[in-house]
């Protein structure tokens, strides 16, 4: 379910932005995220080990310690996200060997490469269009 | 698999779209369609199926029966065979319940579907403009 990372890593990072937003003392860690997002710390830890080997987060250790963005929110957009979670799109080649005396197969790899080549790029350059400062935004603060 | 399957349906497509423009007197079946991909005829049949339900090909019984494409190759495009196939986007929401006393999680679903809504509207876009007709320009037929 390499999808419902996607939106997981999403959470964490507006999770992040807002702890640096509201300046608090004490940094989250993947058990605070998890309980947050309802899902396991295992699973936030290696999320979080994606985001760090991007450079998108960093740790800090000791008593009030935890993750942190490693960049301010409009330098970060989920395209940085989905990039490091290697997450694969949803078509692609395949990988099947050819038949020298069939026209199509020798010629679809060649065509699915294109098509998958030019579907990546546009995705990418969606993905890329939304910074986490813009969707910080959208975030419902309840002031009770 | 789901991503193989969109190739492979694309490469079923450009093999009918050969055989109605060759003319031949002998429509291909699954078999033939099979060998030619180097894949499973139930594989084949499962995708001539849901292309058949989407009413991109139709079937003809008899001794030259098989498949065929049900409208010319310039009314079909990539995003008919996908949308066809039901293919899942590669991110999509989390499911998780909200957690009441946390912005995020009451928020994230709302900006992860509008996320999920543009992803979507782009590919779509992106595959609507590849025609089979442009596609079938692009198999090097070997004039042997």
């Amino acid at each position: 379910m390499v999808n419902v990372q996607f939106a997981t890593s999403v959470h964490i990072m507006l999770a992040l932005a807002l702890t640096a937003k509201a300046d608090c003392p004490k940094l989250p860690n993947s058990d605070v995220l998890a309980e947050s997002i309802h899902t396991n710390p295992v699973v936030v830890r290696r999320l979080l080990s994606l985001l760090n080997k991007a450079g998108l987060i960093k740790s800090a250790r000791g008593k009030n310690g935890g993750v942190q963005l490693n960049k301010s929110v409009s330098e970060i957009n989920l395209k940085d996200i989905y990039v490091a979670l290697q997450i694969e799109d949803s078509i692609k080649p395949h990988n099947k060997p050819q038949k020298k005396d069939c026209a199509v197969s020798c010629s679809i790899h060649s065509i699915m490469s294109a098509v998958t080549e030019g579907y990546q790029k546009t995705n990418l350059k969606y993905l890329e269009s939304l910074k986490l400062s813009d969707l910080i935004k959208k975030v419902k603060i309840n002031k009770a």
